[in-house]
């Protein structure tokens, strides 16, 4: 049984969360909310995003697995304004979930989730932790873009650094410690990643809220954002690309 | 002799109503207003619209009838703001239109009226009348496109239904009596229509105003609306698409 | 030595003027201020720009000479707001430009200066002068788009117009003398201009502010305007199109 109420905006950042990586998604629901994990085709980034129940004007649920195609509710949220409340509801006997939006009624054909992996989130120890503003970083991905497809994340105790290096020009976005939401940081560190996928997942965040991330040396970072005023969270995992000499 | 000035947005409305089906049109012009008839090239839909000479901040004519193409007319609306006034004179001498807007004068070639059809609009016998908010109207359309090309307008005593069926998702807009601005039905009607020439229709109207179907059973929807702050009036026929089971 | 800062809008008004004729520039930069002179590839137009040391936050410069390559100064405003300061400075050991937005830094390599042109600008005597509100140019130039590629810009002592012939329509927009910021004029003046090359040059110009043009008989025309609260100045050079009989 899955009975619920939510913003359009919350529905938002669910799909916006998620479709940087893929089309369609496993949602575990249990009365505690809802939550999905999923990697992209390439298996270069994974995310983990969990919806409590108090994120819904309206939550009733027992434990249950739906399979979701993401284009089709991307569709539904066109039709309503931000502030607008969805409903959903689990039909059984159907096999469909069916969403409301004012008067309108969209019954949706459910995917099997047999076909949709399930994947599991490697537990990584990552020395270094960074907080930065949304906004900050996204300028940074900007400039980025102009230069190079990849950029080197930098982090010792004193800053956190973005660096792109083109093969005529470079970007370089440093903020230190004062510049930083947070910063604590043992070693100096540096991995390389690739551009496009940290800056989906950078928009998926939303430029106004903060950012965190963990950083290793050569390793993966992970990249970390609330939505739903608290009451949603989401957890990238993207692995580093191997720098060539 | 046609001499008149009207503002911009009331001459958006005409082009919009009457570009959704037809590229040029035959303006009858009497000294009570300007009015217009046009059949699509596909004979699916008819447009019958009439501005009173009152829609006008000035309005002299006497009896003639301009061929004019509507991209041109339209070409010029991007030059005005809504509430500009746009001139519009005939020089019989040179059998051109000639448009001002401000200082900015445009002599426009007029289209040998012969060449343009003169539809004969049916009078239908429709038993069923619904006036629903354009808005309403136009976010069904919205989520229907998602899932088909046709729809299914049904009405009865007690509600309006919109239904759309996909090959795995349905869409359904239903408004009970007291959700419509109006019903006035006696029997349980039914019938199919092309999405695309629908919605055409409702977005000429403008999602602001309120729209008036009259509906039967395997029978044309008449969709009217009203413009220019009632000064005009447009009404469309729209034939139905026939079922195949 | 060039080390300034100024507001992204001024930058941007540079980069709008100059890349409507080229894609890479020469910089003259002296203590009094910046300043460019480049010819478009079918040297047809010419443009002659100055930004005086007042237009910036700071400035401190010797005499230098800097290759530019304008696409890569707009990637970087795409990334500040119109009213961010933008920092600007030659490092000469690695000659590169360091542009800096915020916290953020690019390193921009520079373009030979010997590869691009320095061309002189002819000292014409044009015996008619008019300053046009930018805007009601626009709005004329936009106008004769749609019916013909090239216009004619006539002058006499009462009027300032502009015409477009197409092969069944016309547009003509005609300021008399009160209509204009400012009329001199000695005798009746007519010459053809491509409409693509004036367009770019008015677009340059925003809306907003005057724009003034002296002109003669198949003869160029001179466009000039203000910028950066009068600090810069812009003047194009535009060879008329022989009118074929």
């Amino acid at each position: 049984m899955f009975k619920a109420k939510l913003k359009a905006n919350v529905l938002k950042s669910v799909i916006d969360a998620t479709t940087t990586l893929v089309d369609e998604v496993k949602l575990h629901i249990t009365p505690e909310g809802v939550s999905l994990k999923a990697v992209d085709p390439a298996h270069v980034a994974m995310v983990d995003l969990s919806l409590g129940s108090k994120a819904f004007a309206e939550y009733k649920a027992t434990d249950i697995e739906l399979g979701v195609d993401l284009d089709k509710l991307k569709e539904i949220l066109k039709l309503a304004s931000s502030e607008d409340t969805i409903g959903l509801e689990y039909k059984e006997d159907q096999n469909r979930l069916v969403v409301t939006v004012g008067n309108l009624v969209r019954r949706m054909s459910l995917t099997d989730t047999a076909g949709i992996p399930d994947p599991k989130v490697p537990n990584l120890n990552l020395p270094n932790k960074v907080k930065v503003k949304g906004a900050e970083l996204s300028q940074g991905i900007k400039a980025s873009e102009s230069v190079s497809d990849h950029i080197a994340l930098v982090c010792d105790e004193n800053a956190f650094e973005l660096n792109a290096e083109g093969d005529t020009d470079t970007v370089n976005l440093k903020l230190t410690k004062n510049q930083l939401v947070e910063l604590k940081a043992s070693e100096r560190t540096k991995s390389l990643f690739s551009l496009d996928y940290f800056s989906n997942m950078v928009k998926a965040a939303d430029g106004a809220s903060d950012i965190s991330l963990a950083l290793g040396s050569d390793y993966p970072v992970r990249v970390e954002f609330d939505f739903a005023q608290g009451h949603g969270h989401v957890t990238y995992l993207l692995a580093p690309r191997i720098e060539s000499d």
